[in-house]
């Protein structure tokens, strides 16, 4: 696929793919999930969530995780059939017990009870303990678009960057995403990662054998470096704002904040104490609370003005900044969202291309649990 | 007063200056407020909310700004008697009308809404129309923490950003702050503009004749530029990231959530309509809400988990991070508001240093209402 803007060009490179469709995808995940003994709901809730980021064009967190979910599984870090309930509540807010679930489930539901608060109560806000990876924040963030309601969602992970000034790395990529419905124009939604570039851009470097830009990551005593595989010799990546000059203090406030909502609010693990992704990652000594945490959102629309005079406000936004003069030789000036719904529209038409890579990496699942791959 | 740390070494310059302690600076600013109308209870409100400002050490913000205030009473557009009232409300939710009153009494009357609400409901979320700037982000956020609640504060500002690619100005600095409590540690107080730089360091580095690094502006026509001039020849603030391979499409995202949590939600005025701070800036043509919007909500603690547990993990939190080993050469690692903290602790100790320019115009200010100057 052409490149559509700046910030997503890595993801279009020519190395040897192959086209899935989405039901293909959807069907093998699905599968794969029913096969470590989720439950039929669980399955399909959890394959919807994941294969939405391949949609999306976020193919780091696709199915190309699908046989590091299926490795915390075997590692009994995760449960297939996790109790998942409500431990604590007022009537705008909750705390979520993730029964060491998947994240893909547990947030789901955690955005549900958040959705069925902010009914009642105009707003609702559910921060998650004991829960593991959840995807594409936006997936999540998302559901309450269908209900005139603004979403929200954040997670923290596992830590791979330095505050500023640091070199130990305290914090996760701890993603802020928002989702606001409209009118007639599509919808507003974001979804960052509060540092420079997330881990999935150094590793799609590594494969090509190419340095990172300036200010992306630094090496194990803080110095600057373009090294794509820093991270693997004790080296982290950068808050946002990559160096003091532009602003690195500001990524790393909105990561910590990720960590509070998501970590603090629930009693969670934090800090540099989250339960790291590849299963053959140790877990950390200390554990001072329970899993990953998530913060899920959902602010009722009419619970602050009309709706339908928001969403005739917001198509009027967003045709001012899909409209802005772009600079000479760019295309035009997009809103949070617009790429991602080009690559869903695009990839639902034609086809979600995968890398030998990721094939291989599914084609491997499937033998282990012995079915069928496409 | 020396520089602390990286981030707000612009503050302190070998300049001409005066130092007036705490309550001369609050004397004289309650004065002034009374003398354009406000009541005694509005003035001392005021007052307190701009010079948090200069005590916190965000010089841009505080008394330096007071005669600015002035001369938008003069332009009739700030009511010193506003009707500031709650128009539409939910159990955790509430829209205020500022009657076109100071931000300054605006904000601590919506934040104060926000923590009833939230005594009931567990969070209370306060969106503000017809406002005008409300100073330091911070200061209203805090206002949580002695009610063991979480505060956060944003505002939509005047346009000054051009979203990436874009050579439209379409967004302020949009501020975020959220303040956490804590135990026996000192508190979380993270408050940050949503660009790579704030119009205020542009501001000292005029005052110097010095450029700006690279990253901070660009030109009418969006190129590379270091003049710190350049907002006043057709340029923009960048979003923080500086440029789409450094995350600025995150910075430009960040400022639009608060465009939108602060001016659509209200029904105040949004992107690049937002009423300018100067008076003699025309109003823009097209109006399509009321004044300058904010957003102020509480989450209390204890509608998440026990208020005592949360502060003993934020303790614990607070020590990991402010004791991480600190890349060599540089002070200790900071949490967002250590710097603030320190500021305010020595300069109301020692008195708040201010420059001959601003002195000035404070006297001018004095003259105009026939008081005196300290």
């Amino acid at each position: 696929m052409p490149c559509l803007t700046g910030h997503f060009y890595f993801v279009s490179l020519p190395m040897p793919e192959t086209i899935f469709t989405y039901d293909q995808l959807f069907q093998f995940t699905n599968n794969i999930f029913k096969k470590i003994g989720c439950s039929d709901e669980h399955a399909s809730t959890a394959a919807r969530a994941l294969i939405a980021a391949d949609l999306r064009g976020i193919d780091s967190h696709g199915v190309a995780r699908l046989s590091g979910y299926v490795r915390l599984w075997e590692a009994g870090r995760v449960n297939s059939q996790p109790d998942i309930k409500v431990i604590y509540e007022s009537p705008s807010t909750a705390v979520v017990d993730g029964g060491s679930g998947l994240g893909l489930v547990v947030a789901p539901f955690a955005m549900q009870v958040a959705i069925e608060k902010a009914k009642h109560a105009g707003t609702g806000w559910v921060s998650v303990q004991n829960s593991n990876h959840f995807g594409i924040a936006a997936h999540h963030a998302m559901m309450a678009l269908e209900h005139d309601m603004i979403g929200v969602a954040m997670t923290n992970a596992s830590p791979l960057v330095a505050p500023t000034n640091s070199i130990d790395k305290m914090l996760g990529t701890n993603p802020i995403a928002v989702a606001s419905p409209a009118g007639v124009e599509p919808p507003f939604i974001a979804d960052l990662a509060t540092t420079t570039a997330a881990n999935g851009k150094l590793e799609i470097l590594q494969r090509k054998n190419q340095s990172t830009p300036d200010g992306w990551v630094q090496d194990k005593d803080g110095h600057i470096t373009n090294d794509p595989f820093i991270l693997k010799k004790g080296g982290a990546l950068l808050p946002l704002g990559s160096d003091a000059d532009h602003g690195s203090h500001k990524g790393y406030a909105l990561g910590a904040i990720v960590d509070i909502f998501s970590g603090l609010l629930s009693g969670a693990n934090y800090a540099p104490w989250v339960p790291p992704f590849p299963a053959y990652v140790p877990m950390p000594a200390k554990q001072p609370g329970k899993g990953i945490g998530h913060f899920l959102g959902a602010m009722r629309i009419d619970a602050f003005r009309p709706a339908d005079e928001y969403k005739k406000h917001m198509d009027d936004w967003l045709k001012g900044f899909r409209n802005c003069r772009p600079k000479e030789g760019e295309g035009k000036v997009l809103v949070p969202g617009d790429i991602e719904r080009e690559f869903e529209a695009e990839r639902m038409k034609n086809g979600i291309p995968l890398m030998d890579t990721v094939v291989n990496d599914l084609q491997e699942t499937a033998n282990k649990f012995s079915i069928q791959f496409t």
